[in-house]
């Protein structure tokens, strides 16, 4: 991975911040402090910090506006900073910055299965061994990884990223700058069964729905989502969800939502706007976590349940506020001791 | 994806029902209430929502037996009725006749791997880059996906379906119409070590047993089952496993078993026929599950402890009958706000 | 799958064994008391459980030194024992010196798509549809699996196994004798974001820091390990991770510890050695597990908490000592029931 080479200078001006020292310095890495070398760039988000950041072997450092009294601007012999309102942030996007360059090369594998029918966008990859079904459409700049399977007529908007091996079943519906990581399956069928009230036996209930992910969502590796049964499944603008989660089959995921590893939700459960989501946790079907709610890691919400409470945290099974649960957790802990 | 035609007659003739209306209209695909259009048929398990269909773009829904009371006969301007004992049972059943015209165009992929040792039935068809290994079998209608991967000796039966990217180690055997969704590993080794009492150090227990999948079983996606260790790991006919579930070695379970996502069971345990078994549960090994139990949804059921209970809804971890349980909770919850 | 066919004198030679009866007998696989036949070795830990092993078909017995007063050495006509120390390790080698011969006839099979950058080492082998990137290196014996993905700049050791449909990602390194099995995916981007105060909107923290595994590590079925941030994860020499584990970036695993299947470790966790890991369990981010405990399934331990205790088995959720969360349940279930 050949990364580009900028000034401090240059990424002062893409990021907005401002510099205090040698503008001229060459970045081509970021870096943590330990690992940082000639080339890289650090960052602190508390000035306390900064001592540490300086004695690193990084090229610059990224600061924020600790106020006049906490920064002294270093002595010419100390680091070039880079002044910024939000240095973790400018840390990230600098870091896209310097792989800015990895896009160029991409093209069409020779050994990937591409059919007539495909409509791929300017700049679309396509990784080797890689199959696209009939009518597939990829917009401008997307790169399918090695071993994807694509099903037919599934849409891909521009500047999406599909890792190796990952498959979309058929008529699955993507925004721009999507991630998809390695082994992830989109569009697969929802777990709905009838069962035959003569026979004892289960039959699939039609899962003939969509799936549709909206822009700037990013998925996990080895995650699964679930098209919908008769309606779609929907996760939308800018949500973010780690490995190994399920989604069943018309859950609706608004914007902005994080859901760490492992996580499953149930059929037609409702997650609004800004909600966090930790690992392991178990959301039953049609349940509704209510806007910027919290759910903390393992804790489970029974069917049918409302989760309500902006910025409040839930935590066990049944989910009850953080606060209840601790008490609970106290008391249990004090009587038994106790009692025995 | 191109669907059949049938009239409504012809349906009614396959799902032994009545038609009260026009039999002649055409009926393409099933849908909901809301996605509904001029060729698709919807259901209503309750008369009380049978106005709602009524009013909705289908072509024709299929309704219960509900009584002369209840349902009346819609006048000729409303649309057609197709009359069931079990309308959700019969949607179902339509929407697999409707897909139906699917299986027809299947072939060998000019990039799949088939080796000459391999057996393939009529009408079987093996996707894009697909691999066998020597000496498969593959049944009359089944349909293996891009990017499967086949070991040796592998034998599936007939009308299975097998989605992108799975892959089935050598020796695993599926029986008729088992379908397998999108990276789901089959037969992989499972967790069994020695570990060396002079050198602390862990060593394989040999993993070279089988993994039998009987007929009409169906695997979610990313879902993976180990082989046996040295004798076999055995699904019964008819049941229903969704995604990211994990079945260790020697796991037997039973016909008709429901087990929902995430859920995952540890060496030797044993669950019989018709439990259903909801998400993130943990079962661990050598427990047995009797018939009809129902496990909650992150229940965990400790080594080699036996849950008994027809119809009995267990949950916790350790899972206890669900009354005792929320018995439990609201004792807890009560005494800790007492307390403090 | 022909597996090699030794005598159980040879046998008794390459495990430190003595044999009490007829030593040239044929061996040619491992199997249980139930599915032994005449060229069958099977093992007995416990005296009691000889006479079984005797009454059943198969050729020979492993056998633990149990004493001259428990073993009655066997009369002629019956089967050969072999006597060893540690007879299920025994019996675990002796399985592995009977598949020994597939090695050999491995090779780079036609369709694997294998850059002239590559290096394989000698008698290494590579799947069908098999994709290596470029610059990767591959040691001695070690074998790709079909429709594998390899990363560019991935370096693998000697001896290694990869099953079907494994990703690595670029620059991971592997040891020596390491074993993949399907569909796991290594070194993939951690689940770190940055939130912009000014537009609530997530941006990724940069993910490219490494993934090292080192020998004798093996990993299940569909698991996914995170490389580092900044810096790296690692596992050490001999761990084993079961399906559908979740390990993070920054993860820190040390030497022979076990981790049951869909496990999950936050970033930054730190595993000591030896630490047995029970399946279902959260681990959040920033925990340290140190040597030697042991945490039951479903168990979860919150941010930064440290869990100390040689031996000690800790339980429940938060995870505390097993004599404690006993305790703790035995008084609920009691002053539930006198409440109500």
């Amino acid at each position: 991975m050949d990364a580009m080479k900028h000034t401090l200078r240059d990424l002062a001006e893409y990021l907005g911040g401002r510099v205090v020292g040698d503008g001229s310095v060459s970045i081509s890495s970021v870096a943590s402090l330990r690992s940082a070398d000639a080339e890289s760039i650090v960052f602190v988000e508390d000035a306390k910090h900064l001592a540490s950041a300086l004695a690193s072997s990084a090229a610059a450092v990224i600061v924020g506006n600790f106020g006049a009294g906490e920064v002294s601007v270093p002595a010419p012999a100390q680091k070039p900073l880079l002044i910024v309102s939000q240095p973790r942030l400018a840390f990230a996007r600098a870091a896209k910055l310097l792989r800015g360059s990895e896009e160029r090369t991409r093209s069409i594998h020779a050994s990937a299965s591409v059919p007539a029918s495909a409509q791929l966008g300017k700049g679309a990859a396509v990784g080797p061994r890689a199959v696209l079904g009939e009518h597939v459409k990829i917009g401008d700049g997307t790169a399918i990884g090695a071993g994807c399977v694509i099903g037919d007529g599934a849409e891909i908007g521009a500047h999406c990223r599909l890792d190796a091996n990952v498959t979309l079943y058929s008529g699955v519906t993507l925004g721009n700058r999507v991630v998809v990581q390695a082994g992830a399956v989109l569009g697969s069928e929802g777990f709905g069964y009838v069962r035959d009230s003569e026979t004892g036996r289960y039959e699939q209930f039609p899962q003939v729905g969509r799936l549709v992910i909206e822009d700037d969502v990013e998925i996990g590796a080895n995650s699964t989502l679930d098209r919908g049964a008769l309606d779609e499944t929907r996760i939308r603008r800018g949500t973010k969800i780690d490995n190994l989660v399920q989604v069943g089959h018309n859950v609706q995921i608004g914007q902005d939502v994080v859901i760490a590893a492992q996580t499953g939700l149930s059929g037609s459960a409702v997650v609004e706007d800004n909600v966090i989501i930790g690992g392991q946790v178990g959301i039953a079907d049609h349940v509704r976590i209510e806007e910027g709610a919290i759910l903390g890691a393992q804790s489970g919400i029974p069917t049918k349940k409302v989760i309500r409470g902006k910025g409040v945290v839930f935590w066990g099974t049944p989910a009850r506020p953080l606060r209840e649960y601790l008490k609970e957790l106290a008391f249990l802990a004090r009587a038994a001791k106790k009692s025995s």
